[in-house]
C-alpha cells in the first residue's frame, strides 16, 4: 500500500485491498453455448470449464466495478464461511422464535439485529418492551424491506388489529376498525416521496395498492394541487442553485413541498405516510429527516394525527399515531452512523462540509404541546452496500408497538409467520454477523471518512482532467462533474461505451431543463465504496484520458447489451428523474 | 454403502451421502453471548470459536433433518462454487437482459430458466415468441414467485396494460381500462386456493389486496354460498374415504367444490384467479391440474372468460383471456416431470400406484368449440427443497404474452425491472445450473423413484413399530400412520419434543372431526428427501423405539421455544388445517 498523493491534500494509507484492475486483456465473456443445459448431464470437465470461464469473468468485472454501490472487497468470506454451503440453512418464520426447523442461524441474525438497534439508537428487542425495535434480515435486499415497510404502515394507518391482541386461541384474521362517520378517510393512508426516490418504491406502492398522494390527487383532487398546476408524480427534489429546476439540485426532498402535499392530505383527514432517502440511488443524496420530522409534526398535531382512537366492534379500541415516516437508508444505514460519530467525536478530527443528518430511532421532535415524540417508524438498510456480502441482504427494523399480525400463524414452522418470505436465507445473517464482528465502531469510522476522501480525490483527478480539456477547447464545466455533500457517488458527463462497460458505470439520460432537449445531458457516477481503491480511480481516470474516452455516446440508449450474453436492445429510451440501483 | 432389506421388498444399492446420524452426544448450541456485537470488533479467535460452534452444531443438526422439504445433500457445493463468494455478484434487472452491472450470472439464470422451460414442455425464451416461457430465479424462495404471478395475474385480469405495448418513450404507466357497463365485475378479479394451501398465499393476497371468493362471497354475497352454508375460508379439500371429513383425506382441492363456487363468482361475470398445488406442505398432496383445467374451462367459456376483449381510451384494445391457473410447484415442480418420466418409459419399469399428474405449460384442455387451449398461465418452484441449495431460491415462470409492464422503466440498471426485487441474487442460479449440469434426467429419475421408495420404507418401519405397539395393549392403527399416493411424506403420530427437536419434525395438531376436541390428533411428518437416506431412517426410527417416545405430547403447543436461541413461547395454541413450510 503506497500513500497516495493527490492534487490538494495527503491521502493516508489505508488497509485495502489490492486487486487486479490493470489486466491489459480482459477474459473472453463465457458463451451461453457452454451453459446450455439439457435431458443429459454436462461432462465434468466442460462443467468446470464452464465455471472457470465464469469465474475469472466474473473476477475481472469485480475488479473493474465502480459504478454501483456495491462494496467488492471480500476475500475473507471464502475461507471463513464456505463451510456453511455444506448445508441449506433457512431462518423461516420470526427471527425471535427458535421455530421448528433447527438448521437455522438465527443466533446470528439477532445479534446483527440487536447491533442495528443499537447503531440506530433503539432498544434491543424485548417482546414486552413496546419501543424496543424488532426486525429482521432481509433475503430480497432493500426492496424487500421498503415493501415490507410499506405493507406495515398501510395496515398500522387502516387500523387494522395488531399482533397478539387478541388473545384467544383461534387464528386471528384482520379486523378493520369501524369507520368513524365524522371523517370517512380516516383510515385511507396516503405515500408521499420524493422524485429522488429509488424506481422500487413505484413498484411496491402498486404491488400493495397504496394510494400516492398524486394518483390520489388526481382522481378525487384533480385541480386541487397545492403547489399549483397539475399534480406532480412525486413530491418535488430541491431546486439548483440560482434558481434552477431540481435537476441541478442536491437530490434531496423539497421539505417546503412536502409539507404543503402533507397539510392538504391531512387537512382532509388521511393517515400519512412519507418514505425518505439516506443516499439516494443516483446522486447519493440524503433528505433532511430531521428538518422534516420538525415541520410535520405540527401539521400531524393540528390535524389529530398524533393520537387516534381507533374503534373496533363490541367497544373494543386502540390508541395509533397517524403517521409513518419510513427511511431508506439502503445506503446510508449502515455507513452514515459513523460518519456522524466522526464529526462529533473530536479524536477523528473529521470536519464534514455540512451537518451529517439525523435519521434514526432517537430522533425526537416537539411542539409547544407535544413535549418529545419519536418521529421514525421503520429503517430498511442493505448489506452488500456499504458493508458488503457476496449476494443480496439487509435489515428491516421497527418497532414492536407497530407490528402486524401475520395472516396466519402456523404451528407448522414452531415460529410466527412476521416476515415477508415464508423461507429466509440462514447464510447472509452469517455473511453480516462476520462483517460486524470483524469491524468495530473505530474501524468503520476510518472507513467511512476515508470513502469521504477517496471521493473528493476522484472530483479532483475529474477536475483536473476537465481543465486540460478546457485548455484544448471544451467549453467550461464540460465534464458536468458534481458531488452532493457528503455522497459517496461523484458523477459526470457519461465516456463511451466501452469504459461504461468495462467498469460497470451506471447511466442516466436527463433533460435538465423539463421539456427541452437540448438541455441533455447524458451523466454517469462513481460509487466510492471500500473496495474502490486509488489504484482503481487511477486506473479509471487512465482511461479517461484516452482521446476517444467521450466519443460514441450520441444515442440516448443504454450501453448495448451485450450478444454473448443473449441481452436485447431495450425500445423505450426513457428519460426519467435521477433513479436507481436497489 | 449397502444394500437395504426393508420388511416388503428389496432396495437397491444408491448413490447417496453418508452422513453422521449416530452421534451420541450432540455438540452444544452455541451461546447467544459468543456472538453478541458491540462497538468494539470481536477478537479474532473469539469469533472463530463461535462461528466454529455454529457451523458444529449446524452440522448435527443438517445430518438429523426429516421433517422439511429441504435436500441437505449438498457437500460439492463448497468444493465447487466457494469461490463465487469472493465477489458480490447481482442480476438486478431483467434475466434475459444483461444491463449495467455486469457483475452478473445471468448466463447461468437463462440456462436454468430454459431447461424448466422445456421440462415444464413450454418454449424457450424468445421475446418475439408470445407462447415462449419468461421467468427468473427467485431470492425469497417461493413466497415471493407465489406473490409475483398472484401479482402479475390480478394486473393482467384488471385489464390493465401489458408490456411493450405503448411504443411511445415516455415512461408507460399502468392504464386502467375502460369499465364495460354491461359488466361492473369484468376486472375484479377473484381468487380461489385450497384448505390445504400454505400460510404464504393468505399473505400474499393481503399484500396484493387481492379478494378472495372467501371475502368477497361475505362481503357482497353473504347468504349465497353454492357450497350452502357460511363462506368457507377456503376451497374444502378431498374428503376422507368412507364419507369422513377432509382431514381424513388425501389432501388435494376438491375439484366439484371448486368448480361450483368458479360457477358462481364466473356468473357474477368476475374473472377468475386459481392456484393448485403440487406438494401440499403439510401432507405433500397434488391438487388434479388436470381435472381442474377440463372441468373449469366450459364453465370459462360459457361465462365469456376463454377469450375478452379489453377497451381503452381512443378505441384502442386487447384480447385476453379472464382466468388464470397458477401451480404452486415448490416441492413438486422439480420432481413430478421425472416421476412422469419413470412412469412413461417402460425402461424405468416403474409402477405408480396412481397416475402421476400433469401440471404444466403442455396442459391443453378442449370443448366441443374450443379445440385445444393451453390452461396453466404461471408455474414456481423452489431449489432448495427437491434439488438442494445452501440458501433459498426457486424458480417463477410465465409465458411472454402475460408479462406485465413494470412500474417504472429504468435505463440506469441498463435493464428493464420485470422482476419483484431490484437486487437479485447471482450466487443460487450458479447453485441451480450446477446442480442440474451434474444430474441428467436418467439420474433424476432415479433420485425421485428412490424417494418414493423410501417413503415406502419409512411407512414399514413406521407399521412396524405400530404393530408392536399394537401387540402391547395399544388401539389398532395407534400411530396414526398416511401417506397421500406419491407424496414424499409421511404422517404419523407426533413423538415427545425430544424426538421433534432432534430431528427438526414439523408438526400440527388437527381436529379431525371439525369442532370436537376428542377427536384431536398430533401428527409429525417425515420428508423423504434425497438426504434422507435409510441410515438416517434407521436412526430415526430406533429413536421411537424407546420406551419414552411418544410420552409427553400432551399440550397442545408447539415445541418449547430453546433457551438459548432466545425465543419465548407462543400465547396462540391454533389448531389449523394443514400448512407447512414454503
Amino acid at each position: 500500500m503506497t500513500r497516495i498523493e493527490s492534487d490538494t491534500q495527503t491521502f493516508p494509507e489505508v488497509d485495502l485491498p489490492s486487486q487486479d484492475v490493470w489486466s491489459a486483456v480482459p477474459p473472453a465473456p463465457p458463451h451461453p453455448d457452454q451453459f446450455k443445459l439439457g435431458p443429459e448431464a454436462l461432462d465434468p470437465a466442460a462443467r468446470m470449464r464452464a465455471l472457470d470461464g465464469l469465474n475469472a469473468y466474473l473476477d475481472y468485472r469485480r475488479d473493474h466495478l465502480l459504478g454501483y454501490q456495491v462494496n467488492e472487497d471480500m476475500n475473507a468470506y471464502r475461507q471463513d464461511l464456505s463451510r456453511f454451503l455444506t448445508k441449506h440453512v433457512n431462518n423461516i418464520g420470526d427471527p425471535f422464535q427458535d421455530g421448528g426447523l433447527k438448521v437455522n442461524s438465527k443466533i446470528a441474525e439477532q445479534a446483527v439485529l440487536n447491533y442495528f438497534s443499537t447503531l440506530w439508537h433503539g432498544a434491543a428487542y424485548d417482546p414486552r418492551n413496546r419501543e424496543s425495535i424488532w426486525g429482521y434480515v432481509l433475503s430480497m435486499g432493500s426492496t424487500e424491506g421498503n415493501m415490507y415497510a410499506l405493507w406495515n404502515a398501510r395496515d398500522y394507518l387502516a387500523g387494522r388489529r395488531l399482533l397478539g391482541e387478541d388473545g384467544t386461541d383461534r387464528p386471528v384474521l384482520y379486523q378493520e376498525p369501524m369507520i368513524a362517520n365524522v371523517n370517512p378517510n380516516a383510515y385511507k393512508p396516503i405515500a408521499f416521496y420524493s422524485q429522488d426516490t429509488h424506481y422500487s418504491f413505484a413498484k411496491a406502492v402498486r404491488v400493495l395498492d397504496l394510494p400516492t398522494f398524486s394518483r390520489y390527487g388526481r382522481e378525487h383532487y384533480r385541480d386541487e394541487n397545492p403547489l399549483g398546476g397539475p399534480w406532480p408524480d412525486e413530491v418535488p427534489s430541491e431546486g439548483g442553485p440560482e434558481g434552477k429546476p431540481s435537476t441541478y439540485g442536491p437530490g434531496s426532498i423539497d421539505v417546503a413541498a412536502l409539507a404543503k402535499l402533507v397539510e392538504f392530505f391531512a387537512g382532509k383527514g388521511h393517515p400519512i405516510i412519507v418514505s425518505l432517502n439516506l443516499g439516494s440511488t443516483f446522486k447519493g443524496a440524503y433528505d433532511d429527516v430531521r428538518q422534516v420530522a420538525d415541520t410535520l409534526l405540527p401539521i400531524f398535531e393540528r390535524h389529530g394525527l398524533v393520537d387516534r382512537v381507533v374503534e373496533y366492534e363490541k367497544g373494543q379500541s386502540d390508541r395509533r399515531r397517524g403517521f409513518w415516516i419510513h427511511v431508506d437508508g439502503a445506503l446510508g444505514g449502515s455507513y452514515l452512523p459513523f460518519l456522524r460519530m466522526a464529526a462529533e467525536n473530536p479524536k477523528y478530527d473529521y470536519h464534514p462540509p455540512v451537518p451529517v443528518p439525523e435519521f434514526d430511532f432517537g430522533l425526537r421532535s416537539a411542539t409547544p404541546t407535544v413535549p418529545s415524540m419519536d418521529m421514525v417508524s421503520s429503517i430498511v438498510c442493505s448489506g452488500h452496500k456499504w458493508m458488503g456480502s457476496p449476494m443480496l441482504c439487509g435489515v428491516v427494523a421497527t418497532k414492536v408497538k407497530y407490528q402486524m399480525q401475520p395472516p396466519d400463524n402456523p404451528e407448522y414452522i414452531g415460529s410466527q409467520d412476521t416476515t415477508f418470505a415464508g423461507s429466509r436465507n440462514g447464510f447472509t445473517p452469517i455473511v453480516m454477523w462476520d462483517h460486524i464482528a470483524k469491524n468495530s465502531y473505530d474501524r468503520q469510522v476510518s472507513l467511512t471518512t476515508n470513502a469521504q476522501r477517496m471521493a473528493e480525490y476522484l472530483e479532483q483527478k475529474l477536475l483536473g482532467l476537465q481543465a486540460q480539456k478546457e485548455s484544448t477547447g471544451k467549453p467550461a464545466g464540460w465534464m458536468w462533474i458534481d458531488r452532493t455533500p457528503l455522497a459517496l457517488t461523484v458523477r459526470f458527463r457519461r465516456p463511451n461505451s466501452a469504459i461504461v462497460a468495462k467498469w460497470s458505470l451506471s447511466t442516466v439520460s436527463m433533460l435538465m431543463e423539463p421539456g427541452d432537449p437540448m438541455s441533455r445531458r447524458d451523466l454517469a457516477h462513481i460509487f466510492l465504496m471500500a473496495s474502490a481503491t486509488p489504484e482503481k480511480i487511477d486506473a479509471f481516470i487512465s482511461d479517461l484520458h484516452a482521446d476517444n474516452a467521450f466519443d460514441d455516446h450520441v444515442a440516448p440508449t443504454i450501453a448495448a447489451p451485450s450478444q454473448t450474453f443473449g441481452g436485447r436492445a431495450l425500445s423505450a429510451t426513457t428519460h426519467f428523474a435521477d433513479r436507481g440501483f436497489a
